[in-house]
């Protein structure tokens, strides 16, 4: 992507969105604030991911020549929208949850504060960008989690949905804690390792099994993880690695990283005989590694069968989220400033569905830790001018079941402002880390999670409460709201 | 993807196996299928997609200058293997069978036959791209069966995992038959239409909702479909927006393709309330078209309940092929070719799960037509060499239950050979027909379908039968192979 203008990369509505604030002259500086309702799979948490795609992205934003000769062909924008095109730039500011984050529903993860006819055109990159990154990170971190500190390796480039899936997919997985993907490309492009050794075709050009794995080893003797289940594993595979192990020491080679591969058949089963097997022979430091449609919940049951298994190749379920593959970010319209006063009009859109109703304003999130175990106590979304220090109690209470409260002691909890300037007047202020120190700050973000948080099935949920200032603020909209009061009446 | 060089877009171990073949000198030539074992979505039938970046992507293969310091910078590739790949191009010869066309599982979709060390490298990336596509196109085919006639607009850009899962998705949907996209982007690259109006946030940056909508219409008055549900459908959106239609005819306009859109709420109800309201008023022809999570069952279910919408606009569930977010494409090496006699050898890739035997040998792939109704009768995947015609009876038969037979009768049907030469000793031999003419042919595909195999649910299997050839080797080989019969006896 680094290379690419995304510029078009838009929904239709938007350009014609465009062209009308443009003749409408609206200059009016906006608010949208990118957000979720839900996190995938079941999690109880989600992780930020994609801003430095974002980045680029706005940093590249311009439409050439070509794209705008190709939008006059369409014949539904006019000379002049086209010509304000052509000298089009984002000139506003960007706020974010920086990448590896856990973030939790309903937050600002990237509020976007411009002129509404940039703002607009940002919606649909940015959602692509965060809503897929996110998505396979959180995936990834579930499966991670699974291996109980086993390495994961990503694997799915062949069944991605394209190449950006693939590398970008690779990305996502890396920074929530795989130790390396397949993917050449991903590697080259984020340094990040890579892993790999052969496939059956491998062994399939070769007379036998056994000169395919030997002929492997020599070439490839620090890296010697062969693939056992062509023919057959117990019979077949598992002896001739044996053998061919066994043939390497006698060689004088030093086998170091080195073992099998299962990519077929009962994982649980095979692990065992084979574990035994390379047991009896004397090679009790080689890896068991399989790979075949794993998943989070595939490996917590080998896992609890005993499956000897300690490395896992995982493609297909994992660089698709197979059980829930999009990210439901969306890019809400907030606020609108009133040019005579500086200050933000917050802006609503509601539904019947009082879930769906947006916050509104120019809002900002603050973390809140217990100051012992360094835990997440709960998040509050506040307006952006608010602050909060440890100095004072918070008492914090559930945003519908407002009964529900919970008072945080002066001193008894730490605070942090999750959201960080990205782009100040169009200029880009935020330097990305690179993927693998982000990979590290998201395994410290982990253990900010309680346990029962991370656990797959039915995790308890974080608090992500208003400040009381936001609170009261949406509630006097929403009872103020003609609309609103009409709908009460609906049917 | 036509300006990018995807060479480095490959699993790591296709490099170490590359460098295996290179160092011992392997240079045989060598068959390899892509196909499936299953349709997805429990479809009864799947589309091959995809070809086109195919091509692109082989004919740009070439590893930079920087692609060959990053692998070697990785300290496992060796400098005569590293010079070899600054010179390597692709010489070999690829079949597919084209884009649209209705294909079904096992039947090679694309063919490689090239010296291993080239067919090896081409595997992740012709995985990518046919998984991907055909994937959308089988499930954008489902949803535009279930709108019976009704547009379908592709609007799942930002849920899509990554700029290309949006863009080649999109191209892949129309292909399937929607009649737009809402990516710009596609719409660039492919010709393409585009499809799309306004946002909530249009709404919100207005006063009032009337106002929003009065504004929009009278910048877009021939395409002006008007979002109504910002804050109360019934009570609010449908009434301004039959107040905006009514001012507009007296202004002067001619309202041709205008209307509502429906994205939330109870669309079954709403439709039909809106409709009544709109024909009460006179608009009879408005166009009422919905989004909101939808897919082919929710449409179906809605056309049931009678919901009064002619158009249908479809994101996430589309362009993620939600319930079957992967299709199971695998990449096979089923030959090799002995350089004595110049034929090619079959290879089989066993395993305990019958379903999961390769076919193997250098193989194509004919369709029967029943002569009168133009419908397919049954596949046949035979050897390469083979030929088949309709003055000769054929008898078919299922290849795992062999009692089932069918006799074709000469005369009685028509034969067609599905796969056809894309590249011939590394040239491209194939011109890709452009998006919208794959779309036309695909619409033809679908007459070849009988409609038991077309429905959502339980639809008829087509049978993909062996030719008698193809039969007789592949018992043979797994009759004498040695692994096959002790792998019989495990446990």
């Amino acid at each position: 992507m680094s290379d690419r203008n995304l510029t078009l990369l838009t929904d239709l509505y938007e350009l014609t969105m465009m062209q009308g604030y443009y003749k409408n002259k609206n200059r009016d500086i906006v608010v949208f604030d990118t957000f979720f309702r839900r996190n995938p799979c079941g999690s109880g948490y989600s992780i930020a991911c994609g801003l430095e795609q974002i980045m680029e992205y706005v940093k590249k934003l311009k439409f050439t020549e070509a794209d705008i000769d190709y939008l006059r062909s369409l014949g539904i924008f006019e000379a002049d929208f086209l010509s304000y095109l052509k000298v089009f730039r984002f000139t506003g500011d960007i706020y974010a949850i920086p990448e590896g984050t856990v973030v939790f529903p309903k937050e600002p993860m990237v509020k976007v504060v411009a002129p509404i006819i940039e703002a607009q055109l940002l919606e649909t990159t940015i959602l692509n960008i965060i809503n897929h990154q996110s998505l396979i990170a959180t995936k990834a971190s579930r499966v991670v989690y699974a291996a109980k500190g086993d390495g994961v390796m990503e694997f799915g480039l062949r069944r991605a949905q394209g190449p950006d899936a693939g590398t970008y997919g690779a990305r996502a997985a890396i920074i929530a804690g795989c130790t390396g993907t397949s993917n050449v490309l991903a590697g080259r492009r984020f340094g990040v390792p890579l892993a790999g050794t052969h496939a059956h075709s491998w062994i399939m050009s070769f007379p036998d099994e056994y000169s395919a794995f030997m002929s492997y080893a020599l070439l490839y003797p620090k890296v010697c993880v062969l693939l056992v289940d062509t023919y057959d594993t117990i019979h077949s595979g598992v002896p001739n690695a044996i053998r061919v192990f066994r043939e390497m020491k006698e060689q004088g080679y030093e086998l170091s990283n080195y073992g099998i591969r299962l990519d077929s058949g009962d994982l649980a089963y095979l692990s065992k005989v084979a574990r035994h097997m390379l047991d009896a022979a004397g090679f009790t430091d080689a890896v068991i590694s399989a790979s075949s449609d794993l998943d989070e919940h595939l490996i917590t049951s080998l896992k609890l069968q005993g499956a000897k298994i300690n490395s896992w190749g995982v493609g297909t379920k994992m660089i698709t989220s197979d059980d829930c593959p999009s990210f439901g970010g969306v890019y809400k319209l907030v606020a609108i400033r009133d040019e005579k006063t500086g200050r933000f009009v917050p802006k609503i859109k509601v539904s019947e569905n009082s879930e769906k109703i947006t916050n509104p304003g120019n809002k900002t999130v603050f973390r809140l830790y217990d100051k012992n175990t360094g835990k997440i106590k709960a998040d509050l979304i506040a307006l952006a001018d608010e602050t909060f220090s440890n100095e004072k109690d918070i008492k914090l209470f559930d945003p519908v079941d407002t009964w529900k409260e919970t008072l945080l002691e002066a001193g008894e909890f730490t605070v942090k402002e999750l959201l960080v300037p990205v782009f100040r007047e169009g200029k880009c202020v935020y330097e990305s880390p690179d993927v693998m120190e982000i990979r590290e700050k998201c395994k410290e973000e982990m253990d900010t999670l309680w346990e029962e948080t991370r656990r797959l099935v039915n995790p308890h949920k974080v608090n992500v409460d208003l400040s009381d200032t936001l609170y009261d603020m949406k509630k006097e909209i929403l009872e103020d709201f003609p609309d609103v009061k009409m709908k009460n009446r609906v049917r």
